[in-house]
């Protein structure tokens, strides 16, 4: 019920701009006694990190993180837990031209609509740099939640999808673009370069899965898990769909077709369904599946492609962005959606443990 | 921030089983002096009413809202308004099998896993009877933002979509499933009436659209006006897929190809967008053009074709629906995504204000 | 975070003005399987109702409580709880007066100048008969922390105090002002009648006692539970004052005097402590101890004795209040009381048992 | 809705601990536009400053605060300000003893028993070091509100209250107790100077009067402008009670004394009110009156006489505290107290806009 924070128990308030000194987050609610170094934070951010490969931006950030609160002698004390990272890559550059131009597809005209002003340095709050915080929250949230193994990896490039038959979970971190499908990724090699150099951009979708979600997390009926997934995953820049489970394919099937069948489970702990249509979800709760879900990435707005905008002043300009940026933007939002699965599934954890007590 | 209510300043909250003696909605931080009545609110549940055609289910419900309090003298007085719907049509059948039975797709299993007890009447609290109150709700909204028209329709049934060449807005309130194509809403006659003769069922995806909506209403960062819609939408029962604009097919176009060119409006009040690929939604605000999703909906969980599944023992057995049951679900949804999008731009209209002070 | 709504996991939301047709409460993430009935509430209803002595208003109303939702074969089933109570003595007297005048002391002209109209039959919202639904919602939070045993009673009427050295529990039941000493009881008798007879009214100081609250609940900086009774309590109407422990005459001690030594429980299992100023909260958390607060009741505002005061036009006149009105407020208060002290502790149950699991 | 973040639309979280590297305080939904400079801040901070006279303790902090994010080019983006200050005076010294031991009075085994761990290290969270970022995110709260004027002093220590014939705003600033009454001043210097050579404490009494709040801000019924102004202040560090307008003296007055009685105003601009008995809040709505308050702190808990209590082992032993501490922790209270009235006046000036639209 706010701005800038997220969740309903485990909270987390994200401030910072793209090119102010630092960005930080507040992660509030976390339970004690978790143990919790920096260490356990840096890995999701250097995933994440930009200039790792000639696929993502080249801007540079050493993006090192800081726990500046909300842990002693190495665990979580309970108190709202500080985390801080510097802003040291800002180009001392010229924005005079973004500062007056409304760049097509970025936040600009509509931050100017809504406060009158904006930081334009490289898109100010609007940045994807604020995910960064998303990133680093989201690592403790998965200490919330040991038990839930959660895995993100694009699914699909400018149209052109992996093949699941091919998928291989430990090919994911092998290639630059989290791809688990290796002809894929070589395809995607060549058409992001290609992208990259005509200066324009590719859209891309990514997946996500968490397993080891017990049966019984979420809310009816506005907190119901799918919907808090929803938004969660909306609010990611870039973000345009969000599906669960079989999500729009869904909307194709028949009711038998549709259907998850329930079996008795061997071991007698409850159902064991025979499909996963449902991504794991019925009525805003997890039935125990694997949660999953499909994200859909636009293409990255900054191109160099010149589109036709206006200014200001609302006189005609053309915009052409030169500056480093990613030529697919979706790759770097995987660790995001890692990042956004967790805190909703951490946050939904202690809300049933609120009400149900287990 | 809360199991049963909706919304951050313009909040909602509903209650109520599908065969409790009645179902109700608290609005609460609804602006005073705007004039309401039961008869502003009447209409919209008239048109989610079951029982209007055989392509929905033959419950019949009065659907007759009161307003308990909030108003007087014809007009809202700031106070939270309560609106009540008594269950009129609740058969006395056997639910001896449906209380011992999971029945797949349905949140059965999912509220016997986190509660351990569910009233098994109808579904309960997990029935799609909950989204009137949401209707009702929303009719409160729309007085809200009088200078917004929301028009939803049926775009695709079962896989067979609208000609959007078609399109004709008058032909929607002409034909049972709300589709403004007359041919499609033809061919949706014969494949509608097929699945349910058959014992099964269809899914649905429900276009929407808002107009009128001034640009900066939403808010960065996890109070997107989208993500917030994706949440709205999500929540409808059996929705498993939200689009905001292009949605997923805006990440299989180039970065050129999704730009929303924009030129000098001709009176001078700011941009004119030559495209809408966004949807009307530019990092998390309202631009100004309309505001567009697409809703997936699956088709149906409650079939008369048998499916497998287990019983509270965990026994194997076989379910299969006999009840009065719609045979494609999302139709009756189109009302409530309606509903939900006048609630959410209704609130975050009050939350500009509140910050801005527009 | 809401208008008309308490609470942060365990939530209530009140609706209904004086004379509209019924008032209610919808209490929000109860956990499920408890047993609640009618006649779990009925109680503390009847202990509030008015009309029982010539010590509070004459008014008439059965206050018979309906359970509308969230139960099921007698159990709470972690759904919504819908509670209702018909307005049933809505005396149609002439209101045209009070609909032009600013009653001095009540929520008049606050109510017209924030929303430019008001219900103003008996105060519409702004009438203590909101705290019906206040009751209605403690007897279900009750049910959450069955450990806890609460007690409040009326310590001073009009200046004139209880004898500590003469508490005896067993007496607040026997006399109508829940006065737990029987002299002091007595001497209310004459001075509540005198005052009543002499169109005056009386204000009064109520204590709570709540005793079995573990060590642990409450929460920092922001949810303390001395902070969120504060809120609680000074939200009843008519309520001026609130204090934890000694309060203000904590502020008159010496630190040494002040402090509350511990020394080693017998048993082992934990601190016992020798005093209790701090009112059994520390740092915002409870200590184990009693919980105990007092707060204070103004003077009825509405009394025979004329008033100067404006009406709407901005003309002088002059208010003499002839309905059916408590001489002294304060005593009706002590069921309120108690019900706030038992929400707020649920709710930080559930807090507790959301962060740390237990 | 949680545990450090304080307000319903202009919110603001804090976080870290009294020894850490840093604490601060991150304020959002924050309007546009207003001018905003570290030194607007300041000077509150210096005011609430540690050390600077004998009668506060002797902890030296430069409390250099950092705007960090949420302003551009000196005025406020609409975005979250994170401020900062650093730690720099944490001497290293042997926390040992309190490590393992329970200061009476302190918030030691509060949370221990809550959370099972503690930063004991000058009390870590629980410190009154945090309410520096309530003062800072106060300053910015302000700005708000421009026509809003606030004044807090202390009006009684010790049980020495002043003589409010002899009240005077300028002398406020002109001793080291923020006290209006120049002979009151003197005697305090005589007893807080004895309290402390006697390794005691005293309490003391702070009020707060804010003048220029236009009627109409508040809301009935969970979000009273009383009921939150008394959780923002009893949520201060020490604080046991609080007052609104006469507080517990309004339950020793007959209605007619407590009435505030109304005449027409000359300008013909609403009731001028003839008494203040309230405290300008009816119903929880504001009424154009100043909006008055009283707030007891307890004495100072760290004091040099021993106090029996326990440690970890829950063994006897005697707790003295020889560190740098107030001997009357109320008087720093008083720039906190400042900055909760002017954070919730701030919130509710919000609020009123988002409902009422002014």
């Amino acid at each position: 019920m706010s701005w800038n924070t997220f969740g309903r128990v485990l909270r987390f308030t994200t401030w910072g701009e793209s090119h102010g000194p630092a960005i930080g987050a507040v992660v509030d609610g976390c339970p004690p006694g978790l143990e919790l170094a920096e260490s356990d934070i840096q890995p999701f951010l250097d995933a994440r990190k930009p200039g790792q490969s000639r696929y993502t931006t080249q801007r540079r950030e050493a993006d090192e993180v800081r726990v500046l609160s909300g842990t002693f002698e190495g665990r979580t004390t309970g108190t709202p837990i500080a985390l801080q990272i510097e802003n040291t890559d800002q180009r001392s550059k010229d924005y005079s031209q973004i500062a007056n131009t409304y760049r097509p597809g970025h936040a600009d005209y509509a931050y100017d609509a809504k406060y009158g002003l904006r930081d334009y340095r490289g898109g100010g709050r609007s940045s994807a740099r604020e995910t960064a915080m998303r990133v680093a929250a989201g690592a403790v949230a998965r200490l919330v939640i040991p038990e839930v193994e959660i895995l993100a990896y694009v699914a699909e490039i400018g149209g052109d999808a992996i093949d699941p038959a091919a998928f291989d979970a430990e090919e994911i971190a092998r290639n630059p673009f989290w791809c688990p499908d290796a002809e894929a990724a070589k395809r995607w090699e060549a058409s992001v370069d290609a992208a990259r150099k005509a200066g324009s951009s590719l859209g891309a979708v990514v997946e996500c899965v968490a397993t080891g979600v017990p049966a019984g997390w979420g809310a009816p009926i506005y907190a119901k898990l799918d919907a808090d997934l929803a938004a969660a995953m909306m609010g990611i820049n870039a973000v345009k769909g969000v599906e669960i489970g079989d999500g729009f394919a869904a909307a194709r099937l028949s009711g038998e077709d549709n259907a998850d069948p329930m079996r008795p489970a061997q071991d007698g702990s409850g159902p064991r369904f025979e499909a996963n249509h449902a991504g794991g979800i019925a009525g805003g709760i997890s039935t125990g599946q694997p949660v999953t879900l499909r994200v859909a990435f636009k293409p990255t707005s900054s191109i160099l492609t010149p589109v036709e905008s206006v200014n200001r002043q609302g006189e005609a300009v053309e915009v052409s962005t030169k500056g480093r940026h990613d030529p697919c933007v979706g790759i770097r939002g995987v660790p995001v959606v890692e990042a956004m699965m967790a805190l909703v599934l951490a946050d939904h954890r202690l809300l049933h443990r609120a009400q149900c007590g287990a």
